[in-house]
């Protein structure tokens, strides 16, 4: 790769994500709403607002690839969501067209399938049941991906992603976790495969709790290395279990399908 | 029923909604972005910009249904679906919620599906393939009815109409063709039946080329009365075939399928 | 047929079959717990528990069909379906084993698929979900006919009966509703067809708002010419709705599944 | 249609689409390796070892469409189904590729499914699996067509056909009967359909007993409006049941099923 | 785990996991019809009819699991499998809800799917085939628990065991082989996950041969660590193979597929 | 095994057979229509054209099993086809069926399949879709196959080999390599197996980019070894990548979906 741009640069998973991919690409252009200072070998960094197109067209200007972790990445009020999640991604996928970029990674969530119960086992052709405004925001930027898929050949990875964090931290993410090294495996995958397509790919590690199954996505290549049973004695001396009766149990989305519903102020 | 809201009042579908309705509920309470002057007996009528909250709010207090055709119903700018269509509909819903509406008539589009080929079957299940933004839209709000339904227990019929005219106009509609008759009478079997869910339902009468299969769906009870048969040697004689190169002939969406993209300025 | 066997003679379905199968067979030998003085021509009585073996196996001798209604037809104790329904069904199998009897038309039960939603569209493959203790008795006979048709050739129709009563009477039967008439057509139609098998049909008349598919069955070439349609205004004018919040409304058995145990004593 | 192709012109089937589709083409060109003496308007002939290439080449120049019922109809010997079916069915792909033709009618068989059980419903995604020789030799047909297809974009019906005869004179051909005038109907659907793509479609009427299930092919607008109830009664009473032990009850192929092989000689 | 029941303990497999579960509860409640002398730290034995309701409701007062191994575990007469288990699955699950156990570990088996082909691949969703009245019962058993579960909440894993011994003695247990230590991690798995729900499990280790597809249970997060090819060379050496005609062969159950039917005296 | 026939001995695919079987037969007929000089010990040479019926019934005379790799392995004209492998496989089988052999190895082609989207992941019942007229007589074998299992009872392996060379040396191959040594394995597993029927397997190493799930096959007790991720930065190195806009990049069939017609001449 020569120049690929990582939106939400300044987050958690963005964070993260620089510091795995360093090296990968001859150039990683950061960006985020929000300033990033400290820049290491190889990264160059624009601030850009997702919700303003024409700032949009102009980061995405002279990349090969882009790696789309920005807008929303919790629940919030739909006013919130509105521009970084709807319009923000409708602009990427749009800067995209106009510039002819050809394969975008998009940071999708499990809230997209929040709804389902825990004893269903999930794959790419399970229906979408989001579980906050979060979820559906992504379902839709999944649905804009697809659109631009079908109607101009731009390819996408709709990675549902679990839980990207240094490691388990609760009992549900024993089934949910992602180790940050699989997910910087699954760009690099994403971006070496032939043929892409538009492909709907859970993001967890080797879990043996799995919900997901991703044989589907098979021929992007992608085989996570890293297992939850590594912490599993830790998670379950540290998290206390939660009570039978809590309705968090049942569904695939945890507190995010229990959670009330954020009015807008 | 007795109070129930018609959004797109003004359109033509809810135009013919109107007269095909007349008497089924106490009170049909129009409403549009565009005035409607001349009201019929029961009818009453409130202006209201779907893309404001409070104003939607107003709108749907006292309603016990809610028949929701307002919104863009043709592609345009992204900017241009983002009020009546995404903020629209999130309000319709959210309104329901705090103003305890347990059941909504939402009017979803073929074109949530239109990049699925001619030869395929559709049912409930077949995954999204929007073929506009249009499509993305109403693929959308189909998302945001789930995740109302299984949050907050709000029933939605997901209609993705097809064509609903007087009668067949072109050669695709013989496939597509929803009879204005049939239509009305789907409106009353949703609000008629003891428990609806949140079901998809292909809004097409009874053509001998349906694409659509509504098996799944069967439980609400609706079996449409008209065909597009009726009309084949009239449609035949006056729509010019399409040249078998265009591509348009490969996909549901038709038009929609091939039509370029809509450029904010 | 010559001489075909109907346990379960003295109930409701029983009656009414014997009435609309006059002429059928030769010879018609009804059985029951509770005698039935009143015969018509090309009937017989035997009384019998079909709790007892031997008792089941001289009622057997000599026929060359069975219709078996018998056993306990409604929820209770599950000490009180042990006889009739647990040991009466594998007597009555064994029965044809020792006899050479090769087909039977058993009455299973809608309750053996009660606790499915109502939003759910069934067929023969769906799994059973038994809403009563005496729905798991009706799928034990369903699995004991499985058994005998795998290991001694033995054909069934599991025929899973909805509502056979004269005419709807509920509002869930506008679902369920078999007619008297297409439940004799069935029995005759499951007696001529060439080749049977082991095969789940759903017992109910062509309803509107059916939840059932039949179609795995269609080459035993059952077409119900009765629809609750014809009753729909009545029902609903004498039957009131229940409640929206009826757990009732959620489970196709309706109040079986919300029926509490049946303790034996 | 201006100039159709009809092969096994001078075969049963033949005779009876000469008589069902007088009118339709301007021109219907009859071939046949027997000679067919007595024209009506409307029809040339030309004999024509479908063996040959460059006959087969020429007999389809200037045709826009093909009806290929020829080659063998029955089973055989391996080598008497090598001329016409293997190499024949090629020829006339081969020569429609030449040529520029872009959709045929491709009259394979029921025999192609025969050894599925007369208990189970197939569909377009059935797998195949042939009861004979022949059997073969029509599956070989539809896998040309599908690479001609996928290749070259030629469009065709690959239909399956059952018993067509004027009417049903086995207990069989209750559940396989396709009457001429539903199979000439099939040939004009096939001809006016927008779109046809490479479709398996079942030969058969709308008989209750069907085995086979065509909504997967419903976008051609087919619906077969002839019964072989009409003739249950007669079928019933000329034709003796087999015997309960014999297999050939057990297959959809019938005899094709339990007939031996045919050696070569 | 506090106080776990462990019926049948007196069998071979109740002997085995009573070593293999040594020190995982605080104590081990053995039952058995038969008496049970020797008593480890941890373990306390009741003898126990499982015929009997209230003898079975004295037994699982105060346990918080249940570990159903008792009851008939091979094939017999009908009244022999009529008491342990009809009665007394019954029983284990009444008992259950009376008491407020919330979770079953049911021993189901094989047997329950039996009559399919040794070349099918089995999940969670194959029909039941029982091969036997025992494979009846243990499909009534696992109707039982669907009921329970669906009306009453309890949950239940039912494991559908292959050949629970030390190491695998024919060539079937090569494809059905259980180990030991397997079947009990099993049993731990089972109590530790979150949310159980009523879930089939094959019980098998991770042979080659396998027939049975765990992916719809894998939230359950069992990883079977043994596998039959450990010994493959012992077994093929041992053990004969059978002739290829005996149709012990083509069954998943073998010989309980192809033994003959035991008769009440 | 006592006698083993291997046509198709002097091709690259037998070579490496011959090599990797050593000592696996007490006799292993080596047949081609070219002459082998060289031969091993337990080897014997019987020159054969396949394409002629009595030949072929010598050459599998005494033959306990026959390993099917000849005839024509790449694209080629029609005629070129029609005796290795229609003939030939005809006479394959049918040279079986007479002598009594029960069991064949038959090399069937990923090419069958070849007009599948690299993103799709087939298996055992995935249709077929040939590429190539060699990919059609590859189909024509697998349904005689069929064929003469379903009424004779002869047990195949359809084996759709992927790439089978002693390493991957295109990008393709990183997804259909199929290792010398596991091929030779699945020889030896199709032959040991109790119980085959007709099944198809996908031959391919356990390769990260496959396309292919062998679940459905996992009976046969398969488990490739080899993976071709040992030789992908070797690969990536030597083999420069398609162009994006290349169409061969599309389908799982590679070069062959995309090369024009082999036109006889």
């Amino acid at each position: 790769m020569k120049r690929v741009l990582l939106t939400g640069a300044a987050g958690t998973l963005g964070k993260a994500m620089r510091k795995a991919l360093a090296g990968w690409a001859d150039e990683l252009v950061l960006s985020d709403i929000v300033p990033i200072e400290t820049l290491n070998k190889g990264e160059s960094f624009t601030a850009c607002d997702l919700g303003d197109l024409s700032s949009v067209i102009e980061l995405v200007r002279g990349c090969d690839g882009i790696i789309h972790l920005g807008g929303q990445s919790i629940e919030g009020t739909f006013d919130s969501i509105v521009n970084g999640n709807l319009k923000g991604t409708y602009h990427i996928y749009e800067a995209a067209r106009q510039l002819g970029v050809k394969r975008i990674f998009f940071a999708s969530s499990n809230h997209v399938v929040g709804f389902h119960s825990r004893e269903e086992r999930l794959d790419a052709n399970s229906p979408m049941r989001p579980d906050s405004l979060y979820g559906v925001s992504k379902g839709f930027g999944e649905l804009m991906a697809q659109y631009y898929f079908d109607k101009f050949g731009i390819e996408s990875a709709l990675v549902r992603i679990g839980s990207c964090l240094p490691k388990p931290i609760d009992r549900r993410m024993l089934s949910t976790w992602l180790s940050e090294g699989d997910m910087a495996d699954l760009i690099k995958k994403v971006y070496a495969v032939n043929r892409l397509g538009c492909t709907v790919i859970y993001g967890a590690s080797n879990n043996p709790w799995s919900w997901w199954d991703n044989r589907l996505s098979n021929f992007v290549g992608w085989q996570p290395k890293d297992s939850s049973e590594t912490f599993e004695d830790e998670v379950l001396k540290n998290d206390a279990p939660l009570d039978d009766e809590n309705p968090a149990l049942l569904f695939q989305g945890g507190f995010f399908a229990t959670a009330g519903h954020f009015e807008d102020e």
